[in-house]
C-alpha cells in the first residue's frame, strides 16, 4: 500500500500509533514546563509545493514565519523562539539574504526571535521553521462547548482568490486583485488575538485548510456539532469584486479556501468584543459534524497525497 | 555571488547579521525560561544527501533522532520533546512505518517524546527533526579555560570508515566491517554523559564535523588554543583492523572523520572519571587555533557547498 492510498490523515493516524503518543495530530503540541506551557509547532515551505521561486523572496520568508506564528496564536500562545532549517540549492546569495530579510521583518512584527537553525544542500529550496511559543493558558481544538457561539477573525476566502489570480499570470492586475494576491503570498498571523483567546476561548485554531475542513477538526476533537450560517460569513470588498468580475460565489471561497490564516474559535456570545474584527458565524451544540445552513457538509481542501 | 562562492559558514555569518542575533551559529540555542534553560536544535536527514533509500528505514529514523539528541547532550541537556517535519514522496506505507519504528526506538532509548510534526509532499524523502532539551546548567562551546584538559568520549573515526565500506558496495563484509558500517548508519548519542557535562564541563560539544573541525569551533568560541596529542587518540579495534586491511592511517580517520557523534569537552584533569570511556587527548591554553602534535592544522571536513 502506498501513502496515496492511505491519505495524509490516515498516515498520521498510523504514525501516532507507532509513536504511542496522545499529543500528535493537532497543529501545535502543548507541553507543560514549570508553571507555563510550551507550544511547539513546525511548518515547511517547499519550492513548487508551497511557493514558486518567482515569488518575492521577502514574501516567502515572511510567510514561512507567519504560518508558524499562526499555529501558536491559534492555540492562544505568544511566539517566542524559532529555528530555521534551510534546504538550499546553489542560489544567488542575494536571494537568500532577501528571504531572511522577510524572516527578520516577520520576527520583529510578531515579537519572536530566530535563535538557530541548520543549512543543508538540496536540489530544491525549502524553509522549515520550528517555533516555540509559550502560554499560561493554551487553548486547543478540544474544548468547544454546546451553547458556545462560533467566531472567525477578519475575512475569509481572500487567499484562495489571490492564488487563482496568481495562476492566471496576467500581464497587469487591478489594485483589488493585487490586494488579494498580497493576502495569499504575505498573510499576517492574528497576533492581536492572543490575549482574547487566552482569556475567553473554549476552543481555538487557525484556519489553514479552509473553514469547513478546520471546523471538522474542531468538531471531532471537541465531540460537538458545529453549525455555520453562510449568510454571516465575512467577505472582504476585494473578494466581492473578484467574485463579481469572474462570476464566482464568495461563499465557496470562504467555506473551502485554504491559507487564510484567520482564526476559528468558540466561546459564549457575551464575550464578543466589538472592538475586534470578529464575526459570529454559527453555534456549537451536542452532536457531531459540520453543518452549513442546516446541511451536513463534508470537508474539502488541499490534499497532499 | 552564489552560495558556493561564500561557503556554508560565510552564508551563516551573513544571515546572522540580517537576523541581528547573537544566539545563532552554534549547534544548539540556549534560551532561559523560568529557572531552567531550553536547548533548541534542528537537524535534517535528506535522501541522497545524508542517507540513501537503500539504508534500513529503521536506521534512518534512529539516526534522525540520534543526531539531534547528540546536539542537546553535547550542550549538557536532557532531550525532552521532538517534532518531526516529514517530506514524503509517494512511498510504500511500510517504509514510513519502519522509519517511525526507528524513531520510536530512539525516543524510548533517550527518554524523549515525539509530540507533533508536519507532513509535506516532496519528490525526495526528508526527515527534519526539531528537538527541545532542558538543562539547569547548559554548557556551550564558549567556556574552555586555559589549564583545562581536552577530553573525548568513546572512539573516533569509526563512522568515516563505515561510510567508506558502505560505498565499496561489497558482496560480503567481515564482522568488524559490519560493526563499522553500523556505527555510521546507526550512531548512538552519548546520553550517558549528560550528568558529567552538567557537573564538570567548562565547554562541550558533539563531534559531527570531525575532531579537528569541531575543535576549531570550540577554540574560536572560547578564544583559546587547543593542543591535541595524536598518540592519545582513542581508536576502536575495528578501526585498527580496517586501517591494517586497507592500508590507512587511523589518525586520519580520528582527526578528520565526521559523524562520530562522540563528545568533545574540556575541564580540569582532576575531574576525569575512570568509570566512563573518556580519553584525555590534549590541553587548552591561551592563544588561538588547533594544533596537533604542536603543528597548526586547518579544519577539514564535510562541506555542503
Amino acid at each position: 500500500m502506498r501513502i496515496s492510498d492511505l491519505g495524509e490523515f490516515g498516515l498520521i493516524e498510523r504514525l501516532k500509533e507507532i509513536l504511542k503518543s496522545e499529543k500528535i495530530g493537532d497543529d501545535c503540541a502543548h507541553v507543560k514546563f514549570g508553571d507555563e506551557y510550551l507550544l511547539l509547532t513546525t511548518d515547511l515551505m517547499l519550492e513548487d509545493v508551497h511557493f514558486l521561486l518567482g515569488y518575492p523572496p521577502e514574501a516567502v520568508g515572511w510567510k514561512a514565519i507567519s504560518v508558524n506564528v499562526s499555529d501558536v496564536v491559534g492555540n492562544a500562545g505568544e511566539p517566542r523562539w524559532a529555528l530555521i532549517s534551510l534546504m538550499l540549492p546553489d542560489l544567488e546569495v542575494d536571494y537568500v539574504e532577501r528571504l531572511y530579510g522577510g524572516v527578520q521583518k516577520a520576527c520583529e512584527f510578531y515579537g519572536c526571535e530566530v535563535v538557530g537553525g541548520n543549512v543543508s544542500r538540496s536540489d530544491r529550496l525549502g524553509i522549515d521553521v520550528f517555533l516555540v511559543g509559550t502560554s499560561k493558558r493554551p487553548v486547543g481544538r478540544g474544548g468547544a462547548k454546546p451553547g458556545d457561539s462560533v467566531f472567525v477573525s477578519g475575512t475569509l476566502g481572500d487567499s484562495k482568490a489571490g492564488l487563482e489570480l496568481l495562476k492566471m499570470e496576467k500581464d497587469s492586475y487591478e489594485d483589488f486583485e493585487l490586494a488579494l494576491i498580497e493576502r495569499h503570498i504575505r498573510p499576517t498571523a492574528r497576533i492581536d488575538y492572543v490575549k482574547h483567546l487566552q482569556k475567553y476561548a473554549n476552543a481555538s485554531m487557525d484556519i489553514s485548510d479552509g473553514l469547513v475542513a478546520d471546523a471538522w477538526h474542531l468538531s471531532r476533537r471537541s465531540g460537538v456539532r458545529i453549525d455555520i450560517d453562510s449568510s454571516k460569513l465575512p467577505f472582504s470588498k476585494e473578494l466581492l469584486r473578484f467574485c463579481e468580475k469572474y462570476r464566482k460565489d464568495p461563499k465557496d471561497y470562504a467555506l473551502f479556501g485554504g491559507e487564510d490564516y484567520q482564526l476559528l474559535f468558540t466561546h459564549p456570545r457575551e464575550r464578543w468584543n466589538p472592538f475586534m474584527d470578529m464575526t459570529e458565524i454559527g453555534s456549537v451544540s451536542a452532536g457531531e459534524g459540520v453543518y452549513v445552513d442546516g446541511k451536513k457538509i463534508e470537508p474539502r481542501g488541499y490534499r497532499h497525497f
